[in-house]
């Protein structure tokens, strides 16, 4: 059937997100090694208290910022000073004030696609924080409809779907993670596109069958469209 | 003209809220004082920092934690040990997971409304509490429409009514914030109805000009919509 909506991940699909993460945890290591058991894997503990609080906190920067907290007064048996946990804080202030950067060729690929297709970001997160980014990125009037959502599954691209009168069978959605922007929307009798990136959070992977078509960058979505669609 | 879709508020128009922010904050000051100087206002150096940190956080626990714990640091100049900054984070948990306590009469009058209009839920805070709210409310299915949205003024107003397609002329919304639910409302040109709430947070403080419909209670709000509809 044709293409007729195009959604897209937001977070490592048009803009670089994994990696102030990555910045962040090497910092977490710096400023709580010194005060923890060197037998502690700090990388691992500070992944445990994330899951255990991802259903409280949800995704996105403010969650995290508590989680590396805890963990670190925890891994360190509240040895780490006052001034580490400030550091923590602040670090976590500067993520949420980062600049958007889009991923290569994002601007011009998603430029395109709205000229043939309605588009719908579908983005996971903090709400404010998403919606500072969409805003940032300079993309927002390319997009017919912004979603900003808890968790992707398949009852959520179901309401969105539903919400917008778009048809499954239509609705193709283009994004990094296999677990949030593939399996649901293939599940849901979509179609999905796999565009990998660099790095990521191990709380996304999945695997796909390997019949998913796979593309290297955003950049090549406008002709996979065109020849697809 | 005839009332087409309320609108109805979450926090402290369906259930209770502010109140366990004032027990957080009564349990701060008790942690954070015997590390402070004598003549700093605990409660005034807290509410400048969600200010300060309003626009980055957004409304809502996490954030509110995260400006507690910045707080205490700052106020004690680093005095105050790790294990005051974990009581900080573990009240914000305790705050995400509460029950949700809906206020006196809330659930017939919601059930009333929702026979005879259409009902949006608007509301604000973060998306994953205030969805796990409207899910631990078992009001969910009285609503035909849930909106959390960052914040709420006159656009975001104006968005909601365009998606859903209702006129500002048939539309009330009913909440206990003179800011955020009764004076954009008024702006746009539809109706609004002041349902206060005895303890309101002061940055939600406005006043409107005694012309707004005030009610004691969501009870009284079939009688009035049968009334003025």
């Amino acid at each position: 059937m044709t293409i007729e909506v195009i959604g897209l991940d937001g977070d490592d699909t048009l803009w670089r997100n994994e990696d102030y993460f990555a910045v962040s945890q090497d910092m977490f290591h710096e400023l709580v090694a010194p005060y923890a058991n060197g037998d502690v894997d700090l990388d691992e503990r500070l992944s445990q208290t994330e899951r255990a609080n991802l259903e409280l906190f949800g995704y996105g920067i403010k969650g995290f910022t508590l989680s590396m907290i805890e963990t670190a007064i925890e891994v360190t048996a509240g040895r780490i000073p006052t001034s580490g946990i400030q550091a923590l804080l602040e670090r976590g202030k500067e993520m949420l004030h980062h600049p958007v950067e889009l991923l290569d060729g994002v601007g011009e690929a998603v430029a395109e696609l709205a000229a043939s297709h309605r588009l719908v970001l579908i983005t996971k997160g903090d709400l404010i924080h998403q919606e500072q980014k969409v805003a940032r990125s300079g993309l927002a009037e390319l997009f017919d409809h912004v979603e900003i959502v808890a968790e992707k599954d398949e009852g959520t691209y179901q309401r969105i779907l539903e919400r917008h009168g778009i048809s499954a069978a239509g609705f193709v959605m283009a994004g990094n993670s296999v677990r949030s922007d593939v399996l649901p929307v293939l599940a849901i009798g979509g179609r999905a596109v796999h565009i990998p990136y660099e790095r990521t959070w191990e709380h996304e992977h999945a695997e796909h069958d390997g019949s998913v078509p796979t593309l290297a960058s955003l950049g090549e979505l406008p002709a996979w469209v065109a020849a697809n669609g």
